[in-house]
């Protein structure tokens, strides 16, 4: 996720940072020389075929509404995923709240909560495909890591670890049954967030979008050079320049969204996310917690 | 669902994976032929008469107002048909937990997460109207499978058997007031999922919706070629293919994510949940589970 | 509710089923001779004032906004009372089951359960505005029936009844509190589900936007075909009728849908789902559950 | 809130009642006014510069976005408004129902009842700035009702009462932890829909909106008679006329709904939502109830 | 937060309280003042390339998609903002009510309430990262208040005093397990909202927003007046004005939406707010509570 300050007149035009423009830059190049070609030719060469500026008017209405509903459904489904991370802070939080009514502070309570960090980091994990091994090590020791790792779904297992541990301290009568009530919603709170990232990350939004969008967008901007010939004259190169730019720009950072959890510039930090769980974990066993994680360069994993 | 990368430009146009051409492309040939047609006729024959492409502007206008909201309640519904599967996962997640925590690992557990299973595959079969006897006869016998199979509603059934199941352990005093309270609950969720599915189900996006737009959608690209005589000249067929392709395709998508259930290109891929149901429940019971399911050919069912 | 397939193009065309056509063909049919009259008495008789297309554009997208909103709000109605149902239908198979759980099967299960499908009935009866005496007899009896139909609210005093039975069985030991606790959450959300209901049938959309919408296109439709002399020509009352058609059409759904309960072409299925319902609670009783309502004509009532 | 049927045609253009024109009409006649003004100067003494129709084109554009988004927001604030009230009827209905089941039948439980009539009505009477005295003191004695009234929030301090007098119970033996919790969850949900009211009345839409929006249609009104002059020629007045009453009339009713709690037009009825929760609490007590509200003149307050 | 009267229309045109003009008069000017530029040079020394106003359309039709995605997702944010808000202060009416029903007045109890003000007052120092030690000395005492700030995030430490509070409780016999329960539950609750007031102070909405549209105004408000010359001949400048003033307006405006924790005229009045819950708990408290914030310049912090 870039962090960075409303931009400035000059940042606005000059910033590349956190701009999609260097993805799209080619095709906008290949665009407009488009554009000077057809405007040259009809001026100097032959007489092209002229369309008429309402033509892409109407069109272009048509592919406004898919272009607006491609970035409404992404970036609804980005700002659902942060929910849902929001819901996993809260869930480790509260756990540590009611273990510390129900059981009382000590070693069980440690230990589920190390296991609570490790869950989030395996499903981070999931999430983006990487193995994080050395992070969940501090905390559950190596033959529980492996353990887990060898899962088809590791953060579910230490769901399973925790429930298991839960299920121990009530047979040696640590905990009553008000408490093993609530931390099974604690806990179903937890796999429900967990089924819905799971869901944005394996529902990409219908193929079909990508196609219908991306043809549209292609044709619209290959007709837009006749139609701006007697439309905009000698400034049609930059309409289509600033057009293709709107275009192309829109649907690569609805394609970033889409998947909220890859570690790119638009996506979620969900490293800043498991570290601050860290943190909140910490605070709660009274350690001393760790640094938050700042932005590199503006960009914060 | 369809299971691919962003498509490179080269992919984009000769894909037909994914694609809603294939089923549309008659009616895009029929109506460029006419486009065709109309100019032919009017450049060398007669002069036909005219439409101002600005009406066809304000028709499109309205148009895509249409079309823009049955494409959004379309989708709404395919994504809130996602999402209450992906509680339906959560809920088996959680109900092998809380069966943990109150009951204890054991053979009632195995037996009531196996007709959760069952549960699963029934509720697919109900959506799909397939039958699905094969899937849960290694779950629950052959005895039980049929006397599900024999009920209206044979998923609500399971959850029955499942209730009986938990009555039967409260009378031998093996799960306490919490644990019923608590598994209560979790059938409640699952029962609540399943009705949305039913409704999605049972009650289509209201018929006339249909009939306005594909009524208004022909007329309007029956018309459009008088338009684009003037407007357009001899890029007229093409502009007249690509709104057709935009509308009918439209129209064709969303006739798929209407009914999300449905074993289609853009429906949802419930074979693969509900394996996931499977390996999660093998794995909360310490077997091996079996492999997740992968697209073939592109295509998840 | 009308049942019915994709529609065919010849369907497409000719279907009077489920249309709107015949409610609204009366004021197309005026308008379309209006058209036919100003572009005859413009050609052969006197010049009328013309008014240029844009201005209508213009027009037409204040109008579209206004008709588009009323179509979201609408159907967003239509679609949460078909979803308050889809929780009442949860709401009985879960009692259903908490009843067994809590309380075991037998006469009070019964009794409590045949007062749930009076609830259903009396709460359709509510929002329909019609008496169900007859449905509920063969639950409740002659006297129960009476009675219930003697208050102002009869769907909330079979829920009175309900919780009273359960207070009889609390005082006599046969049921703990825990089932009390799941109980009268259950109960709760039949009568949230129901104040939804009775919110939705109780406050329409505000008044004024009927005003509102329905003055601003009998005006826009007015001065359409004075716009169009020059704009469309010959073709001006094929468009003043396909205009016509479109938001005449659509404010004639939006009435239909704005009131979900009506027993309409486009209303919600009640009966169906009450016979839904009785299926339910026969299968958790283990009787023979009756059929399912079938359409007729398509319509499901 | 104005309660009438369906307009019919004449209805639709004679009826005043529950439509805005009373107050905009003489901005509609100041504007249509300039745009007589305009034309006549134009045509009979002095060209005036001409506005292509286009621009107004490109700005209605952007203020409908404007105006679409404050409609939208302010029927949201109406509709939220409504639900939440339909919650607090649920909930007294509901309470009645727990009371049963936990408490008994007795006087204990009228008086708690009682309490939460006064509660309605003090709400009520918070969100109208309005002294409810007369309508809570059959329910709960001058003394209380003037302690009632000395607090900075009369009705969560008649919500603190119940729960004293819950804590009396229990101090009693006569209420269960079950009930207690039970009980305790209805309360909290009376809050919750307390604060959401509140917000809606305290938390207006950002002031800035009004500006602009108010700002951008006066002078779009205001440059619109010298689009028209070529566009529309002596149909100007008529556009201008209609075009202000949308304009301005969607601004009028946005203003009213975006403070649903209002006793005005399109305010929301809670004069006769309190009569309601006092049909269901005399029900639920056996007590013959008062009659429901009707609607005077169509306005049901 | 503005708290002002719908303005009449000398205050529309007048006021500046509240407006965004002064933050953008500036641009404004520059924009303006090259329109006047250019129209003068086009008219009196050179033929300027003209830009036909229907292009423009197009262009602005794609920007104003992007403003009003921008102007709903901030307004979203907003919005959701004052709803967390609202459930932090049902959820210290609650806690005060559960604390008195499940532990009775007394001591343990103020203390209990004087922490939830302590968090709610750090809770937001925390999001407007301003230093809250002087409001909370009077509730928590030097000591207190000193440990809690020294905290990485002090309102979850708050919350983690408030637990072992409640563990303090139940360990000398004081609390039942169903106010464990209820409490819990309650302090949950607060997680939950103070968990979604951090997503949104440390989520923005995506950096490449703030460049696309950023960068697209700018373009579209410098081609303009290109569009114009011929369109609104000496109108031109006030057209720009008039449309530079709704484009960075409603940038200005979204800018402040976005972030609603700022102490900005369209921030949210989170001082008020924590006021408002100092006046719940003093009169839950049978205290003398202080009065309300009142606007200053019509201006609530």
């Amino acid at each position: 996720m870039i962090i960075k300050e409303s931009p400035s007149i000059m940042q606005l035009f000059f910033s590349s940072k956190g701009s999609v423009v260097p993805k799209i830059i080619s095709k906008i190049i290949t665009l407009t020389s488009l554009s000077v070609m057809v405007i040259l030719l009809d001026t100097y060469v032959i007489k092209l075929p002229h369309i008429s500026i309402q033509v892409m008017g109407v069109f272009g209405v048509a592919l406004s509404l898919f272009l607006g509903f491609r970035n409404n459904a992404a970036y609804d489904r980005w700002w659902e995923a942060r929910k849902l991370w929001g819901v996993l802070i809260a869930d480790v939080r509260n756990l540590g709240r009611h273990l510390n009514i129900f059981v009382g502070k000590g070693e069980a309570r440690e230990s589920l909560l190390s296991y609570t960090i490790a869950y989030a980091h395996l499903h981070r994990g999931a999430l983006r495909n990487i193995n994080v091994r050395k992070e969940i090590l501090p905390w559950v020791g190596e033959q529980a890591a492996d353990t887990l790792l060898s899962k088809k779904n590791p953060a579910d297992a230490s769901l399973n670890v925790i429930a298991e541990k839960i299920k121990d301290l009530e047979q040696k009568g640590k905990i009553s049954g008000y408490g093993l009530l609530t931390i099974s919603q604690t806990l179903a709170s937890f796999a429900e967030a967990q089924a819905g990232c799971e869901r944005i990350k394996s529902t990409p939004l219908p193929f079909v979008y990508s196609l219908l969008v991306g043809r549209t967008t292609y044709l619209y901007l290959f007709l837009l050079p006749f139609a701006l010939i007697e439309a905009a004259s000698w400034f049609a190169p930059v309409f289509t320049a600033v057009v293709a730019y709107v275009f192309f720009g829109l649907q690569a950072v609805t394609d970033e969204l889409e998947r909220p959890f890859m570690n790119v510039q638009n996506g979620l930090p969900l490293d800043a996310m498991c570290r601050n769980i860290e943190i909140s974990v910490c605070e709660a066993l009274d350690r001393q917690p760790p640094d938050e994680l700042k932005p590199k360069d503006h960009l914060l994993t």
